[in-house]
């Protein structure tokens, strides 16, 4: 702790931003540790009470303010608000993929300029500790691959849908009522919150600058019962994964339905679990299984990003990154419906996999 | 990096002294970091060449070193060893977790006295980040329960007699063809190298002072071919398991053969693999896989403790901590090996425990 007390701010006060409040009351008042104010909109005002601030510059240029929690998602206002907080010499926390994969080394490298941090644990696989873990890492060992299931709404769709057999409609109804899946769940099943995560990933882990629209990405929109019931005949459990490669000089890095045998590390992560399974060149495998999204779990990686604040160790260095060229996914066997809605398992190389609406790579 | 290059020694060029040397020559040149001194027995002279000394003096009383690694296991000479290297201001990084288990707050403080840093990630787990997270996690939040299968040369053993269905005497020996086991595999068999691993994760976990001596250990010696019919008849897996768990103020701390069922997260934690779980107030199940053993996964762990070392942030507080009240495991459902050579399934209480050659938990 290299000074005495710290003062917080907070901008969005939805489930994890409540989280976050919460494990903040929790710690031991000799820390000195305050919440001072949360941004949020008019109606969050008499909830708030004294904490509530309409504007973000109530936030990012109060001198007394030391770190700032972003945990409003999406990129437009939440882009404004971070840059405005490093600008200001402010450390800043947040749990937002998107705005993380759009403007990752602008906010590294503006947190450089301004003697603060740009720290986002929280921002891929919820409560599992993968950023730093995969950072430290990166200090003496190579990263070859990532392999992950990190999106919890579409893990808890396919377990449902493979294991319990419900139908696919069921399950995400389901989801959405236990607050899984949002109510516009389009992100998480057409594979866009994958690619965001996977962008992170992979451009942290091979020290490359990502374009997130480049990602390739299959998804889920057209599994039908049809291919459920082919792969449960195969013996065979679908899991939506993330692969980043490394191939040479390139990346190859995708986001597409899989199946796997019940032998496979992913078998187990089942429901709204991640996990992560980082292969190493000294290390070999270290796999991460935790809660990929709830409150608590999401709100915890933010508190151990303030404790890399607290401690002065929260510098995350970029050097000679260049932006990647990324591959598609090898040929491979593929489960593939066709337009004519049958299916079966073809052999494809990398131009034929878009000919598709679903495909699912065989492993 | 708070200074312009680190000049590192060595007591120990067994397989993982020379997996810390192998990695430490494949970082880049620009760190300026260099293995300058190793310490082994005499017959290593030709071998080791300029690096050889004969004396940890040599090492510990040399100005220009900075950091120590320890890799020669046993608690005597490495004592010795590590205290004479903390109290001239040299980190110490070790992989034994023999004198951790021993030693660890005397260490601790010793490199608080001398500003420099004690650090044991590679003596729990192997290359599993296991140690640095876990104190991660404490900074804010309540660990309540560890879990792990935290033996190699055990999982090993087991996963090929109930998967494989080979004999105990057999899986033994090929474990130490394969270099897993060593030639006496006494303290991996009967529990005493999980109960140091056990007593190292509990103390740090729970703040706690733990006598290694006093962690109830019940063995495998007795396991016999009638106990494993009866494991593979009951559909279960047996897995040789750490438990330590908050009870109040005190702690519940066992090393056990334990039965789960094959949905159970250890299921697919096999062979040489060992896993933890970490349960949390907030963050819930924390789950860490990787390879338990093996001279890189091991070496690169040591290695991960050199860069906190660099970055400044290898300090490991510890405060208010008391000695520890070990409880026995709780009554339960026991699969039990008699004395008279029969098997069966007993509620037992703590006090009963001890009357059996073999026991293993029922969960």
């Amino acid at each position: 702790m290299n000074k005495n007390g710290y003062n917080l701010a907070l901008c969005g006060y939805g489930a994890i931003g409540k989280g976050v409040v919460k494990i903040v009351n929790s710690l031991p008042s000799s820390l000195n540790i305050k919440m001072t104010k949360v941004l949020d909109k008019e109606e969050k005002r008499e909830e708030l009470g004294e904490l509530f601030v309409p504007s973000y510059l109530d936030i990012t240029l109060d001198p007394t303010i030391d770190v700032v929690f972003e945990a409003m998602g999406g990129d437009a206002f939440a882009y404004i608000c971070i840059k405005s907080a490093l600008e200001n010499g402010k450390s800043v926390i947040t749990s937002n993929k998107e705005t993380v994969s759009k403007h990752l080394d602008e906010y590294l490298s503006l947190a450089k300029q301004n003697n603060c941090y740009f720290l986002f644990e929280a921002s891929v696989g919820g409560g599992i500790p993968l950023i730093y873990t995969l950072l430290e890492i990166c200090d003496y060992d190579h990263i070859n691959r990532i392999q992950g299931i990190l999106n919890g709404t579409t893990n808890y769709i396919l377990t449902r849908v493979i294991y319990d057999h419900l139908s696919f409609e069921d399950a995400l109804k389901e989801a959405q009522k236990k607050g899984y899946a949002e109510a516009n769940p389009d992100a998480d099943i057409n594979g866009a919150d994958l690619a965001r995560k996977g962008a992170i990933l992979a451009s942290l882990a091979f020290n490359k600058i990502i374009d997130v629209n480049e990602v390739k990405t299959y998804g889920l929109q057209y599994l039908n019962q049809k291919v459920i019931d082919e792969i449960q005949k195969m013996n065979k459990v679908l899991k939506y994964v993330v692969d980043a490669k490394r191939v040479g000089e390139d990346i190859s890095l995708s986001i597409m339905p899989t199946l796997i045998n019940e032998e496979h590390a992913f078998e187990s992560i089942k429901y709204e679990t991640n996990g992560v399974v980082l292969s190493c060149e000294f290390n070999d495998d270290v796999v991460l299984i935790g809660k990929g999204a709830g409150q608590l779990p999401t709100a915890s990686s933010m508190i151990q990003d303030l404790f890399r604040v607290i401690k002065g160790n929260g510098e995350i260095e970029r050097k000679n990154v260049s932006k990647a060229t990324l591959l598609p996914p090898p040929e491979n066997n593929y489960l593939v419906l066709d337009k004519n809605g049958d299916v079966f398992i073809k052999y494809l190389n990398s131009f034929e996999l878009n000919d598709y609406p679903f495909i699912a790579r065989i492993i």
